[in-house]
């Protein structure tokens, strides 16, 4: 599916003049509200905000008062993925001579409603936002105002009418097992994430296949689901270490859980990959610093970012843009996974 | 040491008007020039920049078109560091209802000269660096657009004339090797940072004073200077446990010093901390996931983040501050260190 943003547009036909006899207001105070301003009374705004959507407002003239600026709006900055979606948001801005606005706002799902009114009065060229949703009303303000907009959505479920950057899920879980069966191991764990993202579910899908491709049970007992976080994945661990038979090795659906694995191991005393092989996912910089160095699925998140800014480009320039793009996903192997002791 | 604003100010009576007659260009030439517009010819924009700098001319209508942004410029975001305080200014900037705009630029010790002209034009309400030195000029620059600057130096180096941040980086290495020594350990290795660093001078000098009051012996062999990254560590941690008498335990300096001396430990089969004691320097999120857990030193960065924010909005509204704020650091003990095996 292609987004052409000249189609949208030329559904959008009506002027502000129109836009503000239609209101009983001046054409001053639907420009304010179309900037962002904040002197404009509530029910105004609702009811030109209201018509703007209903006639599908487009603003034509973006162009002349944009600021340099790219907008990357997170749910939470405390995610070890941050720092290389910064990273990778930076890079492209900068070849583009523009500076990176950093908010942090509303829940995993969605952003919450305070940011919208800052971005309409810095007017950027675009934002970038990493959640897996959108709220109708926030879609409606950036596309009357033409402000391009991509979602970073490592969760992988995306809205369908928004274009948004991924990776490949399903396939990082395939490999890490892969890996592990042709070092030779037949019992093997898998920690994945929350049940309830669609990402978790597509890793543990790839397992299974994995699994299943190699004629191996899937056995029940060998699958739980985690937090994403390390004391979560230290637990989960500690459960599957404690089985009647433990598995010789554990995909842990995470770098962070993984980190938690190999303490689980180390209160056991079991070495790592010697008695047990652990393989994380993300590739964040702390797989390759952790001691030993985690075998990990590469998520290419500073790529993805990359991506997603490279669209807003397009996007400006009204150029068509696929909906959704999926990046590899590669496996690094370093020092936590070995063939299985005899 | 304060710095008052308003003492600056009242050396800068110089109008726009004089400066521009001086010039022999137009008042908005002059105001181009200080907005960091790109539309005026080099050499009228250098004539312009030296006179304001000449009279120390300080605009006092900023208020007026200020934008709600603090800037946030660093040298390399690679750092484990920047998280921490991004966080820190992102939180204090929310409830300033301002935005952060975050810049790489330059090197260690100082910013590239391309960023300047964007924030000029931006007009934020402050800029934090995060860096040891600011030219001559940027901080002109600055000074006569009224725009109030704080550097966050980890490194301790500042600039005598520019409000900062910093940490108790002697008192860091003294808790650190007093908590060693406390534990019986006679034998203690440091790999400290860069020797070009003050924080590296100051963190060593707090080991040396720490090992003098327990009257053990400064064994020059037992001292390396690093380069704050893991693998550097992991080479002078290899260094002093091949020694003919290696320490039993290692104060790393940095949390990435000492993830590589865990790496150079386990490639030994030396376990921590049984058989090698590990403290590190930091302690940023990684120490806690690390296995075992490290026992560190804690940098408050993301308060030192807050303090910088804080001062730029004390300096805004030309309050007098302090020029330089040295936080405390803090011992955090974890599983990382034991008593020495007999």
């Amino acid at each position: 599916m292609l987004l052409n943003m000249r189609d949208d547009e030329e559904l959008g036909r009506i002027t502000l003049a129109q836009v503000a006899q239609e209101a009983g207001v001046s054409i001053s105070t639907v420009s304010k509200v179309l900037n962002g301003r904040q002197d404009v009374a509530g029910q105004t705004r609702v009811r030109v905000e209201r018509l703007l959507e209903e006639h599908a407002y487009r603003r034509t003239t973006r162009a002349a008062r944009e600021a340099p600026l790219i907008e990357l709006v997170f749910h939470e900055l405390e995610s070890v993925w941050a720092l290389e979606l910064i990273r990778g948001v930076e890079k492209v801005a900068k070849a583009h001579q523009a500076s990176v606005v950093l908010t942090e706002s509303g829940t995993r799902q969605a952003p919450g409603p305070e940011w919208i009114e800052g971005v309409l009065q810095r007017r950027p060229r675009g934002v970038v936002l990493v959640f897996s949703a959108l709220p109708t009303e926030v879609k409606q303000r950036l596309r009357s105002r033409s402000i391009p907009f991509v979602i970073i959505d490592p969760a992988g479920d995306p809205d369908p009418d928004v274009p948004s950057v991924g990776s490949a899920n399903w396939n990082g879980g395939l490999v890490a097992t892969r890996h592990l069966i042709e070092l030779g191991h037949r019992r093997i764990g898998i920690i994945t994430g929350p049940g309830d993202m669609l990402c978790s579910l597509a890793r543990l899908d790839g397992y299974r296949s994995a699994m299943s491709m190699a004629g191996l049970p899937a056995d029940p007992d060998l699958v739980r689901y985690g937090d994403f976080h390390v004391e979560g994945g230290r637990e989960r661990a500690e459960d599957l270490l404690d089985l009647p038979e433990p598995p010789t090795a554990i995909f842990a659906g995470s770098d962070l859980q993984a980190l938690g694995t190999l303490e689980a191991a180390r209160l056991r005393g079991l070495r790592v990959p010697e008695d047990l092989s652990v393989v994380g996912y993300d590739d964040v910089p702390l797989a390759q610093w952790s001691s030993p160095a985690l075998t990990t699925v590469h998520q290419p998140l500073r790529q993805m970012a990359e991506e997603a800014v490279q669209m807003l480009m397009r996007l400006r320039v009204r150029e068509p843009v696929t909906t959704r793009l999926e990046l590899a996903t590669s496996l690094v192997v370093r020092q936590s996974t070995a063939t299985p002791a005899a």
